[in-house]
């Protein structure tokens, strides 16, 4: 085989604000690499198939922050999430050709066509045997997915009859909480910021749905009684909402402010002192800490889930590296319309 | 006996920022009572011994916020806190002339002379073995102490060798959960506003004691390797500081955000969002819903600890009520040496 174009996306500046695509990142279709000859030095050659667009990735374009676990891009090389490709040669022995790999651990699946893994121990072989889309791996199966399922496992301590109010309800994180929130017999309300993401949310089960653009929080949560548990994405002023709306008691599982991202001037909480006299506890979590804990319950239970339509999800597919800028920039302003997946290949 | 004065300090307006002496509270002398005929109506007539003054007593003077357990004060009526008094006479079986009680739950103790007990399950007979003074009982054996026991044991999961930051270590809550973090085997790190009680702090064993005046709290943190427990009763800045300087994991305790209620356009935190990456749990608490777990404990281990000096405690103490609204004004602003106390009568 003679060398082929290996495009990648590539960190390219610190952004000030939303990460402009052409700015913060760039496609470059430059490289080339032969398949069938590059040495691996012990390691495997992976063909990329499917890459996640998650929120979080802007929290990685910056420099690094002292005590924070979240590692940083590196300008110049590509930027990372989580991935899905399928071994095409391999030195290492657990990991053969045609085995479908999953880039999990921190998100360093590189943004490139082709990939030499630098650090086995980041990727799992997916088993798949309900023949599931490869696209699902990276969403209600992957990252997202997991983030739901270990936070809400972890500190939801939820009952039957709770009130649960998720913000961000129709991404791939706040769509499943929805799910295993009615699973545990909870009552859930759940916001989103278009009236087609509202649409979904109730088609997936919550019972109050609304466009946090054309209702205030406040008054909904007010109207419902008051809630129990928040799963909280968004920070600013929904978790202010939330503080002011939440019962007696109440737990706060603190998974995301993505509104910090896009508004770091907003993001300034101003009623935190009401969580002392309303007993309230706030988690704050991520997933990689609990992968020990949950993670083979995960693959076990939830794959089965997902074949059976018990857990649903949905997803907007983007072909190829090259709009991967404009597809994040969606992500973060709230434009796309479901958990965002890049296909790079099919098979 | 002929009628006697019975004086008492009462809600006089709601306050805009710190409540003033003479203004948000009024000492009122014209009120007489005569304590061999007054009616009972099946209650009992205590004569007040000591009266505590804490800095929450400000988050009564304000209107009633929905779904806040919190009570607050009616203007014309006397303030309320925690007392210690002796009954006169009784008509209730339980509660006999000679008894000491505490008015505790809540704080509804009338800053009065005399008091007729409207509700006697509010009231607890002391039984006081280790004939301590009245007045360690609205301190270290009371409100405070109860409040840092409580919140210690129900939310620290305190490990030996954890590096524990106390801010407002030199008040009644402070001081006692500087001295239970140290008999867990913690290092503690407190912070107080005067010399005077970093001095009083070292006294009573933290390791790492600084004026938070004249000294960086970021930078303190920083040098001590950052914070696995924080016990918050100052919120604000303080709080950003501690979110700055916290390890992975850490918990944070948050008794009191004090800083709020001098400089409300303070309170706002900004720098929330590291909870998440950081794995951070918070937990807002009041003690009036611990009780059932931890009182009989308290009462039954602490007084001992208190009298054989396996516990200290500091105490500033005021006689009569006139100068309540002073004494309020000087928790409230940093001005006391010590845990304030009203010395209403001598037995």
């Amino acid at each position: 085989m003679a060398p082929v174009r290996n495009g990648r996306v590539l960190f390219n500046e610190l952004p000030s604000g939303i990460p402009q695509p052409g700015k913060a990142t760039v496609y470059d279709g430059s490289q080339t690499i032969d398949p069938d000859t590059v040495p691996l030095n012990g390691s495997f050659l992976v063909k990329t198939l499917v890459l996640s667009i998650d929120p979080f990735m802007v929290g990685k374009m910056r420099p690094k922050i002292p005590g924070v676990a979240l590692p940083t891009y590196t300008i110049g090389e590509p930027v990372e999430d989580y991935g899905v490709g399928v071994v095409l040669r391999s030195e290492n022995p657990a990991f053969k050709p045609g085995d479908h790999v999953y880039g999990e651990h921190a998100g360093t699946y590189p943004f490139a066509e082709y990939v030499i893994v630098r650090d086995p121990a980041q990727y799992k072989v997916l088993e798949n045997k309900e023949n599931l889309p490869w696209s699902a791996y990276v969403g209600t199966l992957g990252m997202p997915g997991q983030t739901a399922y270990y936070g809400w496992k972890e500190h939801s301590r939820a009952k039957k009859g709770d009130v649960v109010f998720v913000s961000g309800g129709s991404g791939p994180v706040g769509s499943l909480v929805i799910q295993l929130a009615k699973m545990d017999g909870c009552k859930v309300i759940a916001s989103a910021g278009s009236d087609e993401k509202v649409a979904f949310i109730k088609r997936i089960g919550a019972d109050v749905a609304f466009n946090y653009k054309t209702a205030n929080t406040v008054d909904v949560l007010k109207k419902e009684g008051g809630i129990d548990i928040y799963w909280d994405n968004i920070g600013g002023a929904t978790l202010e909402a939330a503080l002011d709306g939440a019962k007696f008691g109440a737990t706060f599982i603190e998974c995301g402010m993505i509104s910090n991202f896009t508004n770091p001037q907003q993001g300034a909480i101003k009623n935190l002192f009401t969580m002392i006299p309303k007993q309230i506890s706030m988690h704050g979590f991520v997933i990689g800490f609990l992968a020990a804990k949950y993670e083979e319950e995960f693959y076990r239970v939830m794959p089965e889930l997902v074949a059976s339509g018990k857990i649903q999800y949905a997803e907007e597919v983007t072909h190829g590296l090259e709009p991967v800028g404009e597809a994040l920039l969606a992500v973060l302003t709230g434009a796309n319309k479901a958990k965002v997946v890049i296909e790079v290949a099919k098979e």
